[in-house]
């Protein structure tokens, strides 16, 4: 026990440095979250300069070298204490995200920071001019960039690996490779098979709803869903994000059409299936590194799972929808269950990712995937990508862009920096909710019955128990692994797609 | 000019350190303004560390010996300068605040700090019950610790002296006294005269003013008397506030009481003074200690100036009362113009400071000023403080408490540890504002008119030039006598109470 007689105090001091620096980055979350709200136009200019300053002293104290001394101080203590205790989890989290931002230059960061805003404003002018000339050079600094921050974790195994690291830890491309390659495979016969069918009349989710109304319904839908609004509220943005200022802190925003039902309507149980997350996590971890989802993927599967196979499911319609034909009674009153629940199901060709059904979505995500995979391997110029764009458009969804706008230039993504480490997360998020769904399923059939009913008490528990109060404890590969009994795979995915689709349309 | 080439890059670095500091300063202040407005519940806990981290990492780097360094080493620069330079006065405030600064330990300020807090508990739970034997031993250990603050600064004429320093600075408790024992003099008669006729009727105020058109009003209402939207905005909070984040963004707050029209209106055009101020402040002043108020007492001079020697004059209301007419016909529709102005500016014996009218309400304060200075000598027992409250709100006021809660418990100001140097600037400030806007009126004798023609751009642009501009380049005694030639005397206000009221009663 002389270890823990020495070590306790290091691990006390570890606490308290890294609650200061939870509490910087929570102002600094505030800061941007307020720009997104509330802020009148005027603080703009010092509220980029406010941000900026925060993450800087945020990461310089995290990447003071009296942490990483701390971090060694501690290995006998982590060493002798089970891997998956608190105590040892905290050293090893925070240990993985020290060696990470001690490896890249604060110049280096200040240079691609300067450089992505830059990018940003190029392409802000760009898209609406259907002009890719303008943000073709900056995209190919971005990618020399991106080169060079991934070349400050040498010994990789593809240059993109290390990028994605930073939002899915331990994922690699040539495993996301082989994964997208598998799917893609079930997925465009299906996509095939349904397009050539019927398309659904969805024309009646286009009219006039009132944003009152669209507001006040969803509010109720997700407190009745169990977010928690003693810990959390909405606002209204022009993106909709989840964020979080503490554990009993974590809000959620929305946008809303009041010429499309389903835009506010799904963005909110998205939002909160981000939120129910992050308000799931142990108390205990309140200030600490591991007081957060532990990679992108395993956060976008909760927001999927949340908001399709839960919000888009015709159990949770048969409870809800005569509410909200109360709420529309004249836009609704004539509606059947049943031409609803195929209206917010209609899977169709289209060029929008972020408009894309559930059957289609991941074709969209895989084709920029493999786009970024290519240009950081240099096997595509950045000049080409247009092209090469369209041309997976074509063989992938059957469809072509008539303009770069809704091609190439339509996700923000690539032209804020975000290359190689971004986009894989939304596919591996749609996997994982069905892999985890399936296992909530095969442990508590009862879930069906009570969504019928109007809750989701016992899934809600299974997620809280399984996932959410881990925080980041576990890689994503652990959890999945842990709460499935299984790796990563594409079948419980195609298997809910089958299924759901099959009794949709004729497969 | 040698001295500037080496000096120019000390002055660069200490712009961009205090910029710094003044990054983590305003989000310490968004924090705040978050709590007070749109935090849930479930985040007070993690908010109340947020902000004492952002406050100590603030203070401990505005306290490095480097900053004492760099003011030591453009001391040449500042004195080869005007003193009213930008440069100059930049070095010079800034010296005068590290020098406070560096005065008071870390750990004291923790102390204060965690039994403020401890303090405020007590006060929160004694007021309602009355019980000012809960409050008394924390109002005594205030007192120690302010007494303690106090002989961080040797050297003082009166114990209170530092502490009044920290708000309005240079001004001095024997100068206060004899002050306000002046204007006392001159107030007790006029209030005897004035509550020896029949009281005005202001029963119509009470009426239900629904809570939207009273924001709506007041909104439209500090629109046109110059508040830019564009760089501010306006929320409901329990007790309303201004605060600022730049000089682009600068927010008030405000409650309503849907049975009482008096008090949104008021406060709003009162936190509206306090903004212009602000957003008056040269921008090029951004991020320094400049870009502030340069008095607790100038700054509550705006606030006054514009609720009361504007917003409650008459000349305002013949052009705005019609306008509110329209938006309350059921309830003003039969009122007079000059029942309404007598209304809002009916004078009476009252207990609560807060709901005191212009002429009463410095007497308030004295007596809090008074028994403050007392208690800090040591001549004043706070187990004597109820008996010594309730004997000089009979000798000035005429009137006494039936219980400490209407009484000694009403402000939480000296339980929160503010003693000795908060209440004093709220009768600085209507002195001054009478004493500004007195030299106002003297050069620009249409302001008058402009008020009655619904506008204020002269006077507005009058106090731009003369105070808001210069941020706290000047400090209040500077700023009083090159704005108006004389310094700070109760003369102006006084004859502006004898004039106002004397048309209103017969005095």
């Amino acid at each position: 026990m002389q270890t823990t007689e020495k070590t306790e105090p290091k691990l006390s001091e570890l606490k308290t440095r890294l609650s200061e620096i939870n509490d910087i980055e929570a102002a600094a979350s505030l800061l941007y979250w307020d720009q997104a709200t509330y802020m009148p136009p005027g603080g703009a200019a010092a509220r980029g300069r406010q941000l900026a300053t925060l993450q800087q002293i945020s990461h310089s104290k995290f990447t003071e070298p009296s942490i990483g001394q701390l971090l060694e101080d501690l290995r006998p203590l982590e060493e002798s204490l089970p891997y998956d205790s608190d105590e040892a989890s905290l050293i090893r989290i925070t240990r993985i995200k020290y060696e990470t931002a001690v490896r890249v230059p604060a110049e280096f960061m200040a240079k691609f920071s300067m450089h992505r805003t830059q990018s940003y404003e190029a392409w802000a002018m760009a898209r609406p001019r259907n002009d890719f000339a303008l943000v073709q050079p900056h995209l190919e600094k971005t990618l020399d960039l991106s080169r060079e921050l991934a070349n400050f974790f040498p010994g990789y195994e593809h240059i993109a690996d290390p990028l994605i690291d930073f939002a899915d830890y331990g994922m690699k491309a040539s495993f996301l490779r082989s994964l997208f390659a598998e799917l893609r495979l079930e997925l465009v016969p299906i996509v095939e098979a349904i397009t050539s069918q019927k398309p659904f009349d969805d024309s009646f989710l286009s009219q006039f709803y009132p944003e009152a109304q669209q507001l006040e319904f969803s509010l109720k839908l997700i407190e009745q869903l169990g977010y928690d609004f003693h810990r959390g509220r909405q606002d209204k943005t022009h993106h909709p994000f989840m964020t979080n200022f503490s554990i009993g802190d974590v809000r959620i925003t929305t946008r809303v059409y009041e010429n499309d039902l389903s835009q506010a309507l799904f963005s909110t149980i998205h939002e909160m299936g981000h939120a129910l997350y992050e308000q799931g996590i142990n108390q205990n971890y309140e200030g600490t590194l591991l007081a957060a989802g532990t990679s992108s993927g395993v956060h976008e599967s909760q927001s999927r799972l949340w908001e399709n196979m839960v919000g888009r499911s015709i159990g949770f319609w048969k409870f809800f929808y005569s509410q909200l034909q109360s709420t529309f009674p004249k836009q609704l009153g004539d509606v059947s269950l049943d031409t609803f629940y195929r209206a917010i199901n209609k899977v169709g060709r289209s060029l929008i990712r972020t408009d894309a059904d559930e059957v289609t979505y991941n074709l969209h995500v895989m084709i920029r995937f493999d786009l970024e995979l290519q240009m950081l391997e240099g096997s595509l110029d950045v000049k080409d990508l247009p092209e090469a764009w369209n041309e997976r458009y074509r063989s992938d969804l059957g469809i072509v862009p008539e303009s770069d706008t809704d091609g190439v230039l339509q996700d923000v993504h690539w032209y804020t920096g975000q290359i190689g480490g971004m986009f894989q997360g939304y596919t591996l998020g749609n996997l994982m909710s069905a892999q985890f769904f399936e296992a909530a399923l095969q442990s508590h059939s009862e879930i069906l019955t009570e969504i019928e009913q109007g809750h989701c008490i016992t899934l809600h528990n299974w997620l809280k128990d399984k996932i959410y109060q881990h925080g980041c404890k576990y890689t994503a590969t652990e959890l999945i692994r842990g709460v499935t009994g299984a790796n990563l795979r594409i079948e419980p995915f195609i298997r809910y797609i089958r299924q759901k689709y099959g009794q949709l349309y004729t497969l």
